[in-house]
């Protein structure tokens, strides 16, 4: 095997097919030579893509072979004949894989409202399926991308049950980035054995970590779509989640997707610095949790960090406004370990300045109330994200 | 009596005290000749600013005769200090005036986390008190402004029980706004005579509909106060809420509040555009008022509105996110009259790309699930809310 990135049992392909009316890669297939357990998360919004509701009902049955994705349009909002592109979009590419339609899984990324240019990607199929690869997933990622700087993969070896597997995930982000899958799309895949309660458990935990932990804008998409793949060619001894011969998997899974998140977060629309909030000594889980978004989510906080301002009035008046009681004597907050607030009273800012020019800062609020914590990734908010999202066409 | 803004037995004064660094007023007073009836509304927030934390005993008693108002310096998040410095404020004006001092109200608004600096509040209350007039009132709301463009008065003439009477209301806005008085200073003056139950639920309708009903960027602030004062001076006969001689007095209060909170998010940090939200047809009002803030609060939204892009996928996106079942299918939505979504699918926006050069935009959405409505008030994302919000000093 050579330093490519090539999981066994799976192969890849990313080409352009004028979706968004360039030379860029817009249609992007994912293969397994084997139908392969697959489980998937998908967007909450009330408005959910074609795609999705399609995704959401072949799921059901945890068996997959292929993914296609096309970026530049969202086929979302789009009826009927949406509908029928995304059904249309699995049977040209299943016909063309010589596979059961039901075992295809369709993904989109783009503009939301317009018709899916059904004909370009039909025409697209041939050379799309002509092209697969073991080395085609770095095609794959770049196929997938929108706003994005830079196409997002990951990739890494373990153990299970002494055979060598691999895990490699590719996701696409940038705006619209919010727990519950906002505008991302992401896809695992690995050629370990693992069974299907195992996969889903082991997949919603490292999500939970990770796709569900961060936020750029606050805003969920209509699209957002997390799957992953298993194919068992590995041929590893099933293992169970009880087994206990999981963990190096586990640590694995989480490693590539939480690397993911962050790239997502780096990445968002017009982000400068990524920025870990962490609130510790809650009562409550969901009070952990609703305290770190309000912070990750304010506008005054996420410009006073693009402006370097380590500004902890504007983050504990965040904390102050998440609905959550506690006491505002016991509260703490450092930045990268700078203590800012204590004791009901702010701490000059002096010794923060310097520490605000990083790229990556970690801000910790502890309550003193309890013991559940939470951590959120979000980003700055700068010129760059009003640029990109004024103009971004309708 | 001529045409300046007076409100009879009411007199004002706006001095610069050098709280700013600069030769802008920022150091106010309202005084009523006479004890006035009082209420109040102020932040949710954890954290509550020291010159609120003081009002919130204050105003239980329902009668006050003077508000001291200092901009530049929040008096948050300042411990002890602060609680004696708000104290100070009122101890020192309460003398200058003659006036009992549990009689006078305090608020703050600026920088979080600094100390006041008293001695300079201390050494201004003599030219404040010396310079109040009844001609004061434009001075006292330059005097509150922080990153405002303008200062904000209101000023309606009305009758009750044949008297007429004045209703004056000054405001502060700026960034930081949202329901709850998010970062709002304002101060609603009257020579009527209104009994206490009927004050406070006349009030409390007013700002549901004006101070309740407008969002910036969705940070709720640590001293967002509103207070109202009717001193009674109109000598008009006692009316109470079932006596039916309201209306023109409902109405006209009504007009001042929501006046002034338009002109609060016109004036939103960075604001291009004034963009009313209604949704109508909900099951439920809080279902409407979580569908209309996912909307208004939207930061792809808000650029959009800024890029001037009649971006309906976005709007209906963000209605989507608001975690509010109803059926995608009956959901329409409007820009100003103009269909942009129906029957499960977007209608090109063409049409509407000259209306979203406007400076007021009505967004309607029907639901189409009951007849509940609400109505918010928001302004667009641009380059210069990242500007501000960067560059103002922590």
């Amino acid at each position: 095997m050579n330093n490519s990135i090539q999981v066994p049992g799976f192969l890849g392909n990313g080409v352009a097919a004028g979706i968004k009316g360039g030379r860029d890669r817009d249609l992007s297939l994912i293969f397994s030579e084997v139908p392969a357990r697959a489980v998937g998360m998908f967007t909450t919004n009330r408005f959910k893509a074609a795609p999705v509701i399609l995704d959401v009902e072949r799921i059901k049955k945890g068996i997959a072979q292929a993914i296609i994705v096309n970026s530049g349009n969202a086929n979302a909002a789009t009826g009927r004949d949406g509908a029928e592109d995304a059904a249309a979009m699995s049977r040209v590419v299943s016909k063309a894989l010589g596979i059961e339609d039901e075992l295809v899984l369709v993904a989109s990324t783009g503009i939301i409202g317009e018709k899916l240019p059904i004909e370009k990607i039909t025409q697209s199929v041939e050379s799309l399926v002509g092209g697969l690869s073991a080395d085609g997933m770095p095609f794959v990622a770049e196929g997938i991308v929108t706003t994005d700087r830079f196409p997002k993969i990951e990739y890494r070896k373990c153990f299970v049950r002494g055979e060598e597997v691999t895990i490699c995930g590719i996701a696409k982000g940038a705006g619209m980035i919010e727990p519950n899958m906002a505008t991302m799309l992401s896809f695992i895949i690995t050629d370990a054995d693992i069974d299907e309660s195992c996969l889903t458990s082991l997949f919603k935990e490292s999500a939970g970590k990770s796709f569900n932990a961060i936020t750029v804008d606050g805003c969920m998409s209509t699209n957002d779509t997390a799957i992953m793949l298993a194919n068992g060619v590995a041929g590893n001894s099933p293992v169970s989640e009880t087994s206990g011969n999981l963990v190096e998997f586990k640590e694995a899974l989480s490693d590539v997707m939480v690397s993911l998140a962050k790239s997502i977060v780096k990445d968002g629309e017009g982000a400068t610095k990524l920025i870990e909030i962490v609130v510790e000594g809650a009562k409550l889980a969901v009070d952990a949790r609703a305290i770190a978004y309000a912070i990750a989510n304010s506008n005054l906080v996420k410009t006073a960090f693009f402006g370097e301002d380590p500004n902890w009035g504007r983050i504990i008046s965040a904390a102050g406004s998440a609905g959550v009681p506690f006491s505002t004597d016991s509260l703490e907050l450092y930045i990268e370990n700078v203590p800012l607030f204590m004791n009901g009273v702010g701490i000059s800012g002096e010794q923060a300045a310097g520490i605000m020019k990083k790229d990556n800062i970690r801000v910790l609020v502890r309550l003193g109330m309890g013991k559940k914590t939470f951590s959120v990734y979000t980003s700055d908010l700068s010129h760059e994200y009003v640029d990109i999202n004024a103009l971004y066409r309708s």
